[in-house]
């Protein structure tokens, strides 16, 4: 059993809560010879970052990770990767409510029901900093898929925030230049007034995000508990706030007729199926297919708003929340990098569990 | 690593193909002392079993269930429990082409891809057959569940097939009455229509299946990778066809505000937490709240139809593939008792997990 | 958690109770595209089969080996291989006593006192006919380790029993032609004589194992808990009434000064380094290091004799306890191709494991 | 799989190296609400630390430990407890020759041929320094222990070093009164002297050493891969230099007959099962039966010597070795307090795990 960890052969543990001194998490089964080094890991790290724009939370993390462990001059060794980031903006004032009241759409009745005792600064273990671990190991599993599939590619964006939905057109180049990793400058533009909006009356929005790996080996993922879509879909959900997780047509795939759904398949120029299209989303009776494995996952609104909402405390006492402190008004913007994150470590585990047990032999067509 | 397990606790492995001697399940972990025979696995198997209707396969299985091991005079001992179910209507000759050629959406591909052999009859290991051993462990678990929460309750049906779509109203009473599990007897009639026309077409259709768990204990699930709702959509995601899964709200999370998505929160007479909605699906910060857990997946069509499409054989020959034989129009209508199944094992599974670490004491409110 | 599983890549889950329908066990993660059939399986089992000479249970069991999953025309497919022995010779009436008493040594005390419920039935799961599926098990393994491994050499062999120590010379030549598997013509004779005359007199005695593995690769073992010795000690360990393991040198160690346990090394002519001894028993840091992997194992004697012993019954009155009924004098003997069968489910676990990490990569030297 | 982590529901990941900035352990499944501080971690490092007297390393670590996380107002929350503890002695030029010579029974080549890349510093990994972690580990097992089952009570001490073996007589109050944790004042005095001489000469010698846990509830341990002794077993073996483990008789079971060998049981006055003996070592079948739970491991003599001893080098050539720095000439000392831990964690994991799956209800007996 794995509470608090992912993978099967690329074990991450993360471990840490928002406002104790320090959270990272620890990497069991890295492949050993892989070049990394902090500025590695801190490059996906920094695009998770904390108040980097308005949209953002306004707490000053520098998150700066160290490498305490299973690193020797340069390298992985095969053993455990330590990587810890130090809480340094722990405010805590702001969450003192929190230990007595129930945040409705927050993790604080659950935990105090399962527990009885729990950390209550900033949502302690149940907060969004968790993710931090995550992206960092990430960057790691991002480093070894370097290493072993040089051309893999793993991509996020978002494609809905609250009702606007992003049509089907994606200019990839326009991601990296807006604060939403929205592939459309038209968009970013409208989703920024919209957010404006919602911010400045206290309101929250909902999200959806798209994550697209090319480049994924065909012959990842086993039958039948250890599929790639289902451990993609785990992962997903995982994610703090995540509430469905879809692969390829996804939900929409219920509408469908067979005729429609069909992936037709040819042969193409290089020797390798070709498909007529990806309903499939890369994946088929749980193992990779060699097309681009598509992932999107919905993002509920942030719970923590300005809105009063109603609630009891500990005590039973009815009552009302509203949450001040610095909160992101949408939680998906951020989402983004840890989506790509899980998508890299599931990837790489999955080779290695292919590597495992076949060898990497495939069987051969044409 | 379990390729073909599943559960932490109450651990499941399933084996066996559609068309060999037999398939089945060995569980490991069942509590002991827990009344169970072989009509009472029997009793779910048999909503499973194809061939009940026109709209499911005409394969005539018994599905016959026998237990092998552990059980004795009529409790369970607390060692593995194995459940055989044998194949008795194995007309392979039907399916003699696939060994050859690529059904599209299919995983003849993807297996073929990954471990250069497999067993080609009716889909081998990736048929849909598998899930009779899924619905007998299932069968099991709630055995043990009723020992444990006599209140728990599960129950699944359809929400969508194809295009129709069922509005927010659901008669309960309605589900056993017609052959889709559907929860009104109008949308009974129209699915039935519906899917009359497709099957005389040779053509097939997508569905959606809501599970439902009422009385679910509160306390289940554990941050951050051991979440209720990361390991249910993994259960339902690694059901065959399954595309999407979606807990409470679901994607339509994303179209949300904060405000509109807070469950707000009172004291019920009982003294014990009520909500005033339920967009969380009963799981906050994977933690199970006492509300009803809600899940929702779809179903791909079937991929087995009477319309030719486009595909290659092994050789790389283009090719066009027709698929006769026996096969559902529309999979989703047996997901039913497959996700019920795979409920009942997942909130077993958590219940022993959170029995081990907490003990299952409950911080207290009011 | 794996109460009846062990291996991470390789699982093997056994079932099945000495007295019940049948026995197997479920090995998921098996290589696909291995030659295997019955035949090849069933030829291990047969050695371990009772009733085979004077020295072991008269219970009549052919322990015919089915194949019910995982193969088709004869080469493994990667999915789980599920393997059914039917037990036949079930005179349960022989065990009726032990319901309500509990023998001395036996564990029907523990059983009862965990689980409050159990199959008496000789033993029910706790009875030594759970090797069986061990040793089918190990019989896939080899079959894949032959595959991978040509070189590969597992053999095991007596070096104990009761008083009498076999001393430093191994005559492999002699393992087949006598009825304990000791590498000595002369042992096998004082043995006989030892063994017949506790026979008569009801009595049982304890035995010592060991089993070597030649031409295991360097590298298989990981730190520092899935250390190859560390696994190889559990699977030892789990055999029924093993109550201690030695890898190499053994509990002997602890009387050796550090000038006396190094094992010099030098190069040797094909360019790889060998040892001028072998106190590690081919395992340093946990990992092999390609010198022959070298484990013991010791067999409590029977606790099914006839001398009478005091004990209590489950209403707490004194009674006193003689076991008749069909039981091997020594049950050490057939540990031996159990211990063999541990040993190749352990290797290849490793070699699975190591190839994921480490692809199987190598330093180099010289 | 778990390269670096032990336990199921009690889960001790370790991490880090000799030489590294830091080590410790992330633990994951700790109960809730358990007071703990790290002044109750650091009673039980301090036991373990080095440079305490003449007869263990020089190298001075402080050894203190740092909670990160996990723990909110001096009690466990049920989330990742991590434990730090920063290396600060760290003269790594002792070690330089490392790199590129093979020091004969260390784990340098076994590393580097299964990783071609590790870190030399001391060892790296597979130093012993490693066991602080587990040291700290177990302390906090310990406090859990103590909420749960507060009678229970865990003793380590010396048996044997070199040829001198302790007599069947045990003065518990002498352990804490010698640096040897030996209970036997006069063979305190004897292996001092023994150990003098040793040391003078440059060499070193193995021991072995006897845990012992009374007030272990009965019915700890599942079958059959998941029995206590199996899992004491692995965790002992995975223990550096360990070569040997034994539970109660151990090896000697091999020389005893099954009359001699029956624990004989009584009714005790407090209605529970008394035995006359205790060859099983408190196990039966792997499940605790309530008597004291008996393990022996053997440690095999420090392999750092001053005594040459000739190798190769990397490259191949022909060297020999001489150890100079720091180093315990009786690793086995040391190894006292990490067999407590060890069995601290197995221990409560199997409550943790009994608590799951029966609930801990008991069969009756009387």
């Amino acid at each position: 059993m794995s509470y608090n960890t992912f993978g099967h052969l690329f074990r991450v543990t993360t471990w840490g809560e928002s406002h104790g001194p320090a959270l990272g998490c620890t990497v069991d089964g890295c492949p050993p010879g892989v070049p990394i080094d902090e500025a590695a890991i801190q490059h996906w790290l920094d695009r998770r970052k904390p108040g980097q724009n308005k949209y953002t939370t306004q707490r000053r993390e520098p998150d700066q990770v160290r490498i305490l462990s299973g690193v020797y001059e340069g390298r992985t060794t095969g053993t455990p990767v330590q990587l810890m980031i130090e809480n340094t903006d722990q405010r805590s004032k702001d969450y003192g409510e929190i230990a007595e009241t129930f945040r409705p759409g927050h993790a604080d009745i659950s935990y105090w029901q399962k527990y009885g005792h729990r950390d209550p600064r900033g949502g302690g273990r149940s907060s969004a900093r968790e993710t931090a671990a995550r992206v960092a190991a990430g960057g790691l599993a991002r480093a070894v898929l370097a290493a072993l599939v040089p051309d893999l590619e793993i991509r996020g964006y978002m494609v809905q925030m609250g009702p606007h939905v992003l049509g089907p057109e994606r200019d990839m180049d326009e991601i990296e230049k807006n604060p939403f990793w929205v592939p459309s400058a038209q968009a970013a533009e409208d989703w920024a007034a919209y957010l404006d909006g919602l911010r400045k009356s206290g309101n929250s929005c909902g999200a959806a995000i798209e994550v697209v790996a090319r480049g994924v080996p065909e012959g990842l993922g086993a039958p039948v508990y250890g599929k790639l879509d289902t451990e993609l879909a785990a992962a997903m959900m995982s994610i703090n706030a995540v509430k469905g997780v879809e692969i390829g047509e996804g939900m929409a795939a219920a509408a469908l007729t067979g005729e429609d759904n069909a992936d037709e398949i040819f042969l193409g120029n290089d020797g390798k199926p070709v498909y007529a299209s990806n309903h499939a989303g890369g994946i088929l009776g749980g193992i990779s297919t060699g097309q681009d494995v598509v992932v999107r996952f919905a993002v509920k609104p942030t719970s923590s708003i300005l809105k009063p909402r109603a609630s009891i405390t500990k005590s039973g006492q009815p009552t009302e929340v509203v949450t001040k402190g610095r909160h992101d008004p949408c939680v998906g913007i951020r989402a983004v990098p840890v989506g790509e994150a899980m998508m890299a470590c599931v990837i790489l585990d999955h080779l290695l569990l292919d590597r495992a047990q076949t060898g990497g032999t495939r069987g051969k067509i044409g």
